[in-house]
């Protein structure tokens, strides 16, 4: 894109050690203003950017794994960028430097690989900027990554994003001292515009509740710090502060160049142009967001998201629940939780899993595949004809999907709004999908599963016509099984007593705190089958105490029926 | 603060006539880049920055109220600023100019009107800054005002816009033609830095989504505009145009100025701080919030309202779903709501409300207090005690709390989700504050009412143990109407029939599709408030068909009741 470079220079580090194997590569790609130094080498060396997460034992197990992380092409700490030595000239680049691209950062990465002789990637690793990185990895070279784990990114910056980029470009463009670039050998370069773009960019990483919680309590009361800018609040010393930090280690042109790349940064806006951007993948990937990340917001991620869903590619997704804003992958604060799901992810890449074996245990037992025993689950995996591709709504921990995966069930997916239930479906090595069932069904295309699942959920559904309507669409054919408040203990309870219907197991709450809002019978739940047009295949009642299939009056006789159907 | 000015000069406007009474004038505060050219006169006249809400048959009424609108002190359009003359050294003020705060721009008013003999104004209108010289009218001159619309404003900014500022004064601090804010006799002012801080400024005050309508389609489609600033991307071309547009209408020292007062302006950050700065007000109020304004979020409207409410100082409040961010106070998109709230709000202030009757009228019938008939709602009339202050949980457009009025009651609320139907209660000159049941009722404080109602709600409440337990907290006496699941014809349903219960009536909904979520009996409900320490004096059970009372088997045979409670 608007020229060309001869010959580029990697600056990068390396942590852990390779395996004979070559296949224990975890390549790490840094945001705007992060460089190679990832994570401390030892004790005596500088903090990393992502020390927290990168490290022995850490989530990024440098034990485990040979890391990798380079300064990105066009930056200022060692790699070719703006303020290198232009051969044509013999002076620095400035604004002679070409605009570069994600895509070419990603290549220079990839000519890195070549020469430190790694084929295959087993996971490219990187947030906002560097998630970006990731998603060009993940469709550009997807037969060199087997994983892909994408944070706090998207495939395109909101319009909201792109205009702080742009004041803060304009604030470096403008200052008298940015001289077209050419400041190099000038006694000062564009201070004041580079600290203003800073500033502005900081604002934009923090949540307005992190604001809150970090400048409320002393609001008049700012720093004592020796800067050239308003001081008359904390917040003012404290981004002033950070904005003049900034410019003694980073070059004006790089900071332009890298965030025009991202601005430029764009795998499409419509749905059918992102599906058709993650067409060619071929890795597994992991996404993650952050509820409160306003800058590359949740459902920009979600957009990444159903672009790989609608391609039947293996994806994993949470919005973790964060009060940190976009830098929340930065920070400590949730690292419990993206911390270890990238750990998880990336054990379950491996071809000999740590974490798995505990994990699977717990799904089977030594009389059924379950050891948490559900009579349902049984009769549902028994319903589910072999190889089948199943998509489970309201997966939880993936129990029931796991049981699956031992008869060889080639897809399986569970949809679950729990991030602690996701966790544990990630480490079982299944693909789990954050998403509420009553509205977030939209991305999966019709009969793109040839099994669907809804399991003692619907009692709980806020939309079940919607529910039920995405179901049909979404799977060839599809198992529900529900309570029956038909049932002859609960009719009792209503008619002789006078009281609501409560019982044992999915039905021990109490009227004022149950979560299942719903209250139907067989009967119920058959005639609204009929008049949606929605056939119903098979009915299996079941007595859950007897454990035993009910034939006569199962309206009356049994506690919980299983249902096939499917659109007419 | 810092500084005194022998006198001032405020350069205002005014539309329409004022009475004989001197009772119909309006005062309008307004914004950082506004002016006192709120509306045109005529249609000869350039356009005023609040035509839509400002004119003959607008939402503020021309034909009815005297409208009064001054530019700011501290601004550039005809009042006393820092480019006004220092009669001290015969030269502009500028940075020399006095750190003014929101407080001296509403003195400055009120001297106005003391010129203007106008003794108290019918109401002050302002969002934004507007609405925080609102806020002081309303706490500090509230002798002087009858009623106060506060539109999209905060008792304190938050540290995230605050922080923008600061961002933004810097960029017209360090530009450096800005010369200490000596200037003016200089071929050139800090144009660069002033119009950096309006495009930062312009950025916050459009909601993501509004940048996304206005900018996504066309991203790398600049319009063809005259500046010198990047021009790359179309957002870019749009801000810039403005920002270099600003700079011909604005001193970049007003802005320094005007935007130091908003930053400085603080009524209190806890609650009590926030309770005790609205003690003093008398007056009666609107304020209405955006759900896309990230600049004064509505959690900061909501403050203000339970700041009031917690000085049982009648108040409104609506927050507007709307797409338009901060600026939604200003656009058509939203008028419909929030115009109208205020038409219907400055209405019910004067002493003969235009609307009123009709509003009323709808409440009342000729055998009963109410034209739409609800039996309940003529039992729970009879059990409030006279004279009692009532809070409807729920009120609707509020209809029951209307037919009170007609008794005596000396203070009525009501709390209620949806806005058409605040809108409503407030043309009948009711007190409608949004609220969700499940969750909002912190604000009011223990035995603050007389009586506290909760009509044919709870089936539909998610939480119904915080409600109810809120309930009892509030209100010294509580009436609680529910319907019956345990009337006999429901039971025979599920009992015979084996189908969800329904029927007419409230209950008309199928089990799919029903808002009521929580199913239970009289006799659940009795369980309940023994279980959980609410004390139950009366109890009425109604059968609606024959409009009977009930006494025989309550449980069984009424499908309404009504309870009086308290806690014990």
């Amino acid at each position: 894109m608007g020229g060309q470079l001869a010959e580029v220079t990697l600056a990068y580090e390396t942590y852990g050690e390779l395996n004979a194997a070559r296949d224990n590569a975890v390549l790490i790609c840094h945001a705007l203003s992060g460089d190679s130094h990832v994570a401390q080498h030892d004790e005596a060396d500088d903090p990393g950017w992502w020390d927290i997460v990168v490290g022995p034992g850490k989530a990024i197990d440098t034990r485990r794994y040979f890391v990798i992380c380079a300064n990105l092409l066009g930056g200022c700490r060692g790699s070719t960028g703006p303020g290198s030595v232009n051969p044509a000239t013999g002076k620095p680049f400035g604004r002679d430097f070409p605009t570069i691209t994600v895509g070419d950062m990603v290549a220079a990465q990839r000519g890195l690989l070549d020469q430190l002789g790694i084929e295959r990637l087993l996971a490219v690793v990187g947030g906002s900027l560097g998630g970006q990185q990731a998603l060009v990895w993940g469709t550009r070279y997807s037969d060199r990554v087997r994983g892909v784990v994408a944070l706090a990114t998207s495939a395109r910056l909101t319009s909201q994003g792109l205009a702080f980029d742009v004041v803060g470009r304009n604030a470096i463009l403008r200052d008298p001292h940015f001289h077209g670039g050419r400041y190099y050998d000038r006694p000062q370069g564009p201070k004041v515009g580079l600290a203003l773009a800073r500033m502005i960019g900081h604002i934009t990483y923090l949540s307005r509740e992190a604001m809150r919680e970090k400048f409320e309590a002393d609001r008049l009361k700012p720093r004592d710090v020796a800067i050239e800018f308003e001081k008359r609040f904390s917040v003012g010393s404290y981004l002033g502060y950070q904005g003049a930090k900034f410019v003694e280690r980073f070059d004006a042109n790089s900071y332009l160049t890298l965030s025009i790349a991202m601005d430029l940064f764009d795998l499409g806006v419509t749905a059918a142009e992102l599906t058709a951007a993650f067409r060619p993948t071929r890795a597994r990937w992991l996404v993650i967001s952050f509820s409160s990340d306003w800058l590359f917001p949740p459902e920009q991620s979600r957009d990444i998201v159903n672009a790989l869903i609608a391609n039947n590619a293996p994806v994993s997704y949470c919005e973790v629940q964060s009060p940190c804003g976009h830098d929340a992958f930065l920070l400590p604060h949730d690292l419990d939780r993206y911390g270890e799901m990238i750990r998880a992810f990336l054990d379950q890449l491996t071809p000999a899993p740590h974490a798995a074996p505990a994990a699977r245990g717990e799904a089977y037992g030594p009389t059924s595949i379950f050891y948490q025993h559900r009579l349902d689950y049984e009769r549902i995996a028994e319903l589910v004809p072999p190889g089948a591709s199943v998509l489970d709504l309201g997966c939880g921990s993936g129990t029931f999907l796991a049981g699956l995966r031992a008869t060889n069930h080639r897809r399986l997916v569970g949809v679950e709004l729990d991030e602690q239930k996701i966790l544990t479906g990630i480490g079982r090595g299944l693909d789990i999908i954050q998403a509420d069932l009553n509205r977030g069904l939209g991305a999966f295309a019709d009969g793109q599963f040839d099994c669907v699942i809804l399991s003692q959920t619907l009692q709980a559904v806020q939309d079940v016509e919607r529910v039920l309507t995405e179901m049909v669409r979404i799977g060839r054919t599809c198992i529900v099984s529900i309570p029956n408040f038909g049932y002859h203990r609960l009719r009792t309870m209503l008619a002789e007593t006078g009281r609501a219907p409560k019982s044992a197991g999915v039905l021990h709450y109490e009227w004022y705190n149950t979560p299942n809002i719903r209250f139907f019978t067989i009967a119920d739940f058959e005639d609204f089958c009929r008049q949606k047009g929605i056939r119903v295949h098979r009915r299996i009642a079941l007595d859950t105490e007897t454990k035993a299939e009910v034939f006569e009056h199962p309206n009356l006789n049994a506690d919980l029926a299983i249902f096939v159907i499917s659109r007419t």
